[in-house]
């Protein structure tokens, strides 16, 4: 064999390999974009290409659940989520009851008419002011709502975000609902149940809403 | 010339063209990730490298900007992403004053005193919740103050997602405030400012916090 036919080995190889990378990359890059944004190819308002952005459009309650359950993992990365919105004075006056047990979750489902899809999910978390941590003077005090509010919403973008689905059951300020809710999961008399957030694998793929309304907004401009 | 150069000349012609193509790849992924996320090759606690992660994970309030002008289409992008948040009983209870006037920011600057970062940052949101869109009844009406702290968590999250920085400002419910912004904005009746969202490039990187804190996790579970 003349030397021209080993370079013509040698380059088909390099070929070979450097292609075999690319077709990895492209796949890789599509499997994560699916896997993140749920969003399989279908257009929807306000996506951009960027991935956070087009999660954020894309998010939307999700109130039926496959059987799977949530892993450990999971549940650390949701807790993790809502830990890191931001507190009013930096006071992080929340304290977050996670539910996984059958029971508890479907005695949340009859107990609470607004969460009656716990019953068929696998996890639920119930997102509560903690007055021992909440600003002390009133009307300051109150920033417990809006900051446990922030913690919630970072805890559906980043159910989103990895796979699964979840839905904002309102409790606070409705007096019965704080009463059922403290009943039912013991909360000591510190805690005060915001929500609960019943998270799962979303059975079936839907369409976001496009919720947006030029009307809403105001400008403030100099010219 | 051989055939087998001939075949040299091609393979290496290719091998060139799909490396340069494997090589911007690899370009844009790093570049797309680093605008994104704001991490800088950091280590920051919690990320996992699912990109909406990591970016709800480093997001931090920021009070000082560059003189870079916000974008026509960065506002879109911020205000659609605050209606993409959910809100009880889909109302849509909000309403966002948005204020690129320089004097404007300046007086919000000196009238607020929780806002004096307005004075050097080149655009404010004012979330405001919309009591002609609010739910009518009591308590339940009160849920506009959880749905528009969503909506302003999902701006904070936008703009760190596509490289600004924001910080959040508490107006309601405290009353002065309240009054404050109504006189500076000319708001009617019907809209009461929640806070404002001061909004600017970050002059410098900073550390996001690490406020993780297991004592403040509950679990409900079947073992």
């Amino acid at each position: 064999m003349k030397i021209a036919n080993y370079i013509n080995l040698v380059l088909a190889a390099g070929l070979v390999a450097v292609s075999v990378q690319l077709a990895r990359m492209y796949n890789c890059t599509g499997k994560e974009d699916k896997q993140m944004t749920n969003t399989e190819n279908t257009q929807f308002a306000g996506g951009n290409g960027n991935p956070v952005i087009d999660s954020i459009m894309t998010r939307h309650s999700v109130r039926a659940y496959t059987d799977k359950a949530v892993s450990e993992e999971q549940i650390e990365t949701l807790l993790r989520a809502g830990m890191a919105a931001p507190t009013a004075m930096d006071k992080r006056p929340w304290h977050f009851i996670v539910i996984t047990d059958r029971e508890k979750l479907k005695a949340a489902a009859e107990n609470m008419k607004n969460a009656s899809m716990a019953a068929g999910a696998p996890l639920a978390i119930v997102v509560c002011g903690d007055m021992q941590k909440a600003i002390e003077e009133e009307p300051a005090r109150q920033y417990w709502v809006q900051d446990c509010s922030a913690a919630t919403e970072n805890i559906l973008l980043a159910a989103h975000a990895i796979g699964l689905g979840a839905v904002w059951c309102g409790i606070y300020p409705i007096e019965e609902r704080v009463a059922d809710a403290r009943k039912l999961f013991g909360l000591p008399q510190h805690l005060i149940p915001l929500n609960i957030i019943v998270i799962g694998t979303p059975k079936e793929y839907k369409e976001p809403k496009d919720k947006w309304n030029e009307k809403a907004i105001t400008r403030i401009a100099n010219d």
